[in-house]
């Protein structure tokens, strides 16, 4: 094997952690992805740096916390000061290219308040998290408010599915007796069979879609990040997918009464969405699961044809791929339906990271423990490619050291790692927010996760906390346990330190620092002399 | 009177909160500042939010706390993300300029990344803070380092003063007996006449361009920030105003031994610098601050000058003046020389606004002692000039309501005032960041302060207190004091609730966001519905 040349970043949408044979599902049998485990590092505790779609993923693309980079739920725009994945690694030499879904908003006025056009080179890539968007499908296109452009459709157009918008009425529907259209959108037809063709749906779109990028790209480095929209809703499949799994195969439900007395208020609040009110039945959580399932398998599937694709042009030797996700899926634990919230079934993501380094030989197959965070991306990817990671910028730290043998810190550092993991939300998009009377600016909160306790702020209301030695289901809220008053502070005051330590200072590096430290004599100033 | 048309926005450097007669001041009488605070509203407890120049100016330009706008020392480029005056009040009709310091780095990296061209309309605005530079000087040009198109140095050449940089050599520079240059960077030569003539000095040179600019803008509404170096290092002032006072009228030094006994390791660190060393001195005392007082002096006299001319021409009864200073300086109080901690000779600065509006005619000639921030001033502009300033950027909150009678809170608000305010260092670039041994993004301290208590958080030490009632002085420590434990509790976590509060998602407004709130269904998103 040589060494990294290429990156490889796949995400999927609300993949929960231990949807996996890997992560030991005992139904759900994942070979191709179970390969890759076995080709590189299983992390068995990473976690996303919001349980939602938007700032989890714009903290993936920065490497920084969801109060560092501010774009805090769908659809707010990642300010243009911010840097992304690609800012870095073009300038190492490696193409970067999304293919699939980013839920990136641009941030226009910031564009025109600079006059950059938003279609100039720079401002399609400031627009797109940096990537230089090849396809850019968010996978979610309710008729009405759909792109006429959108390629997807375009090409299930010249597929042969009429209409204006098959994404939605032949990709994410299904059909009753009398040829009416169900759509997916409704969770009740989750196992009806979407009417695509399995080979025109979503999954092996996007993954064409990569295969020929990497045969068209050739030698050339590249980093691609692929990103499918599934398993996220609609949750609809095409067949086999929408019937391979039944209900006496899925996990079974997690929850507790204990969790139904006392609730948490932000808890209550979002137990009374209509997606949780909904999850809440068996008869939902029997039909949303096994499709949810099929959705993984057909990945699992079209990953299996992508690794053969690149096997057959060297691509596997010289490429290092990471599987994660986004954020999981509550489907019913907890009482809950969506995300949003701090449980492991939302914060705690796939990762997997195979390096194609003969240093990385040694730890193939492991599974490490260690505690992850997705942000520690970017600089594993800017190491990997042969950079420095900036450390004023980036909160999280690289990897490679873990994957090439340096187990306790970075690849070359001595820090040791990390003790626990960050989590942010901003519910003030969500009705939640509402039922609790609170304003834009106040719908807050902060998870702090070590190896046994999970904390949790919410801003104007008690926290939460949880022993995930003693209690690894989050049953058992200890937030006003009066037993637990220590330990509840000691958290609190380590949550306390983490934000007075940000790094908000993300336009002048360590080195230009140190070389000003002390150094105003050498710029001519003489201050304070007699 | 007429409502408010035009914005001046004066700000002079480092000058204290009480070297003005308005203040108090019992020897150095500043007739026209004092006049302007007869005609407006003097608030005698404003505060900026950071003890240094660059940062100090960054929260006056853009309304929001350090932390946020993140450029946290002198040189340290403020982003491409944030916004500043100019971007709100040029929409509202207001031409924004600059006459004289800002202080202001250009982030460079991040127009190059957008490919804006810095000499574009807008790349120029956005590294001048937004304003449109009819005169940029940032006062200090030492000679190896000085632009050679400086225009004051032009304008000295014109003049008659010869050699490369007649800045150093004549207008902040004394001669010997031997007709030798004496340095002005030497505090030594401060009670030396400068070089030059007073009418050439820098004080006159920045009055007269503005004075030039108000009568060639005749109706066009405009904001001007008129930004004096003065009394800012180099200490050295034109005849007479180098030698107006003597030692017997200088303030008595603030220090008491009490400072020198388990003195904060951090305060230690900075009375070990050669600025507080010196001024421990009577006699570099002696020689500072006479001049010191003169350069003020020399600042009321030309305000005359401004305010005759702009009363002649109309300009008094439809511009809002502000008057201002981005922080004061030790003079030897405390110890100390120069600047950048939290004590009231630094962090406290003169603030009077004069509005021209009747409906600010009740409260003219008042003294105002709520608890102001310089941030408070951007919405002040924004909503003088008709605007409303936007609430999820704004750290600060509009002083109109006081100006105008609203006791209260904000301009047709309800909530009550503040009653504690913040300002926030970053000390990284100073030797007592080394001699502490902390690393680049470990120099940190927050300092928050209500009527009575001051509370300074110093990352990685003991906290200080001081009791503003009992000891207005801060002469008494009561970091560590027992009797003091559950005050220093108190404000500690008021301190973390304002660093969870801040405002971070700044590129969506709360109406946006309010619209957005559970409402996915507009959108054609259904979720979680069976």
């Amino acid at each position: 094997m040589a060494d990294v040349r290429n990156i490889l970043f796949i995400m999927c949408d609300q993949l929960r952690w231990d949807y996996l044979s890997s992560a030991g599902h005992p139904t759900l049998e994942t070979p191709n992805i179970d390969a890759l485990a076995a080709g590189g590092v299983q992390f068995s505790r990473a976690f996303v740096q919001s349980p939602v779609c938007g700032p989890s993923r714009m903290s993936a693309y920065t490497g920084r916390y969801m109060f560092n980079h501010g774009s805090s739920w769908n659809s707010v725009p990642l300010s243009i000061g911010e840097r992304t994945l690609g800012d870095y690694l073009r300038p190492l030499g490696l193409r970067t290219v999304l293919i699939g879904k980013t839920h990136m908003a641009a941030d226009t006025d910031g564009l025109a308040r600079l006059g950059v056009d938003p279609v100039s080179e720079a401002g399609v890539l400031v627009s797109q998290c940096g990537f230089e968007p090849v396809e850019r499908d968010d996978g979610l296109h309710p008729s009405g408010f759909v792109d006429p452009h959108l390629a997807y459709n375009e090409f299930l157009k010249a597929r042969g599915y009429p209409g204006d918008n098959p994404w939605q009425d032949w990709a994410n529907s299904a059909e009753g007796p009398d040829g009416e259209v169900l759509s997916g959108w409704l969770m009740r037809h989750a196992r009806k069979p979407a009417r695509v063709r399995e080979e025109d749906s979503e999954t092996p779109y996007m993954t064409d879609r990569a295969i020929d990028f990497i045969a068209a790209q050739g030698d050339v480095p590249w980093c691609m990040h692929l990103s499918f929209i599934k398993p996220h809703w609609p949750y609809m499949a095409p067949p086999p997918y929408n019937d391979l799994y039944g209900p006496n195969q899925c996990l079974g439900v997690k929850r507790d009464g204990r969790e139904r007395a006392a609730t948490h208020p932000v808890v209550a609040a979002f137990m009374d969405h209509p997606e949780s009110v909904n999850f809440r039945r068996d008869e939902v959580r029997d039909t949303v699961i096994p499709t949810y399932m099929g959705l993984v398998k057909q990945i699992d599937d079209h990953l299996g044809r992508l690794f053969q694709a690149m096997d057959d042009q060297g691509r596997m030797d010289d490429t290092l791929i990471v599987f994660t996700s986004d954020h999981g899926d509550y489907l019913g634990d907890h009482w809950l339906g969506e995300k949003e919230l701090f449980h492991e079934a939302i914060v705690r993501v796939p990762m997997i990271v195979r390096d194609p380094s003969p240093a990385a030989d040694a730890a193939r197959g492991t599974v490490d423990d260690r505690l992850i965070e997705a942000i520690d991306l970017v600089p594993t990817f800017i190491e990997a490619a042969g950079g420095t990671p900036p450390a004023h910028l980036m909160d999280g730290r690289s990897l490679l050291g873990a994957l090439r043998g340096g187990g306790a810190g970075d690849a070359g550092g001595e820090a040791p790692w990390r003790d626990a993991v960050f989590s942010e939300v901003d519910y003030a998009f969500r009705s939640a927010r509402t039922t609790l009377g609170l304003g834009p600016d106040e719908a807050r909160a902060f998870m702090l996760r070590t190896t046994r306790w999970k904390y949790i702020h919410y801003e104007g209301f008690r926290p939460q906390l949880f022993d995930l030695e003693a209690d690894p289901d989050e049953f058992d809220d200890l937030g006003e346990d009066a037993a637990h008053a220590d330990v509840r502070a000691e958290l609190r005051e380590r949550l306390f330190a983490w934000l007075r330590r940000r790094k908000y200072r993300t336009t002048m590096d360590y080195a230009a620092v140190d070389v000003r430290t002390g150094n105003a004599h050498k710029r001519g100033i003489i201050v304070g002399e007699w």
